[in-house]
C-alpha cells in the first residue's frame, strides 16, 4: 500500500469501507429504504477515489451508484467530482471542519451539474456529512425535474 | 451475477477487464509511456460501470485514473459520464458501429467538460475506440490549457 499523500493526512478519517442503511424521498417518487456501501481509497496521490452503491431493502436489487474523486487542495477545502449512471456529472465543493469534541462536518454544494441528452434534469445537490469516529451520517438535498432544492436522502453508515 | 439488461446485449463486447500499454504526449509535458487497466462491469441495470487506471512504465507509479458509467439509451448511441481525479467531470456522447468484418468502432466527443476551482482547464476531449475481438485500440485527443484539440493518448489493450 502506498504512503498517504501529505494533502490527505487531515482527511484520513474518510478512508475505508462504510456500510449502513438509509431512506430516500422526493415528491415525484415513492419513499424508499436502502442499504449502502461507500468506499474511500487512495493510491499515494493527493485525492481519494470514491465509490457508492445502494440496494433496495424491499427487493435487494441495485438502486443508485456513483463514483468519483475527492480532492483537498487547501486545508479545510473539499472538491468532489462525481458521475452517476443516471447520466449526470457533478462537481461539489465545500468545507470540512472539526468541532471541539472531534466530530467532523463536511458541507458540500454543487458547483456544476451536467447531463447527457437522455438524462433527467438535476439542477442542484447539497450534501451534509457528519463523522463521529466510525459513524457517518449524511443528508442529501436535491433540486430536480423542476422542483426546488429539498430533502432527498438520509443515511447512517459505520466503518467496517 | 445479474442477467445482462436488454439495452446492454449489443454492447456485451465491452464487458471484462482489459490490460495493456500506451503512450501519451502533449506540447506542455514530456512524452510518457504507461500500462493501463480498464474494467467494464454491470449490475443488471442499463449501464456499464467503468474504471480506468494507468501506471508509469518508467517508475511504476500511478498516473491517470478515471471512473464513470457508459449508457446506451438507443441502439448505436453511447453516452459516457466520467470524472477524473484532476478535478474534471466530462460527458462524452457518440456512436458505435460494427463493420462487415465484425470490428466495432466507437467515436465519442465531449459534450460538456467541467472543472473544480483548482483544476487545470480542459476544453475538449475526443475518443476513438476500435475493438477487434479481444483487442481494443484507442486514441484520445484533447484541447487543454489554451491549446487546440490534438492527439494526446494511444494505447492497445487486450481482454483478460
Amino acid at each position: 500500500m502506498a504512503d498517504l499523500h501529505p494533502q490527505l493526512i487531515d482527511v484520513a478519517f474518510l478512508l475505508g469501507t462504510w456500510t449502513g442503511s438509509g431512506r430516500g424521498e422526493y415528491p415525484t417518487i415513492e419513499p424508499f429504504e436502502f442499504t449502502e456501501v461507500v468506499t474511500f481509497d487512495h493510491v499515494g496521490k493527493p485525492f481519494l477515489a470514491y465509490t457508492q452503491r445502494t440496494r433496495s431493502i424491499a427487493t435487494n436489487m441495485p438502486m443508485h451508484a456513483e463514483s468519483g474523486y475527492w480532492r483537498f487542495p487547501v486545508p479545510g477545502l473539499v472538491e468532489v467530482v462525481l458521475s452517476h449512471p443516471t447520466g449526470i456529472t457533478e462537481i461539489e465543493q465545500g468545507t470540512f471542519t472539526t468541532d471541539l469534541s472531534g466530530v467532523i462536518v463536511i458541507e458540500l454544494v454543487s458547483k456544476v451539474i451536467s447531463m447527457t441528452t437522455t438524462a433527467k434534469t438535476v439542477t442542484a445537490l447539497e450534501r451534509s456529512i457528519r463523522i463521529d469516529g466510525d459513524v457517518l451520517d449524511y443528508q442529501v438535498s436535491m433540486a430536480a425535474v423542476g422542483l426546488p432544492l429539498q430533502h432527498h436522502l438520509a443515511a447512517r453508515l459505520v466503518r467496517n
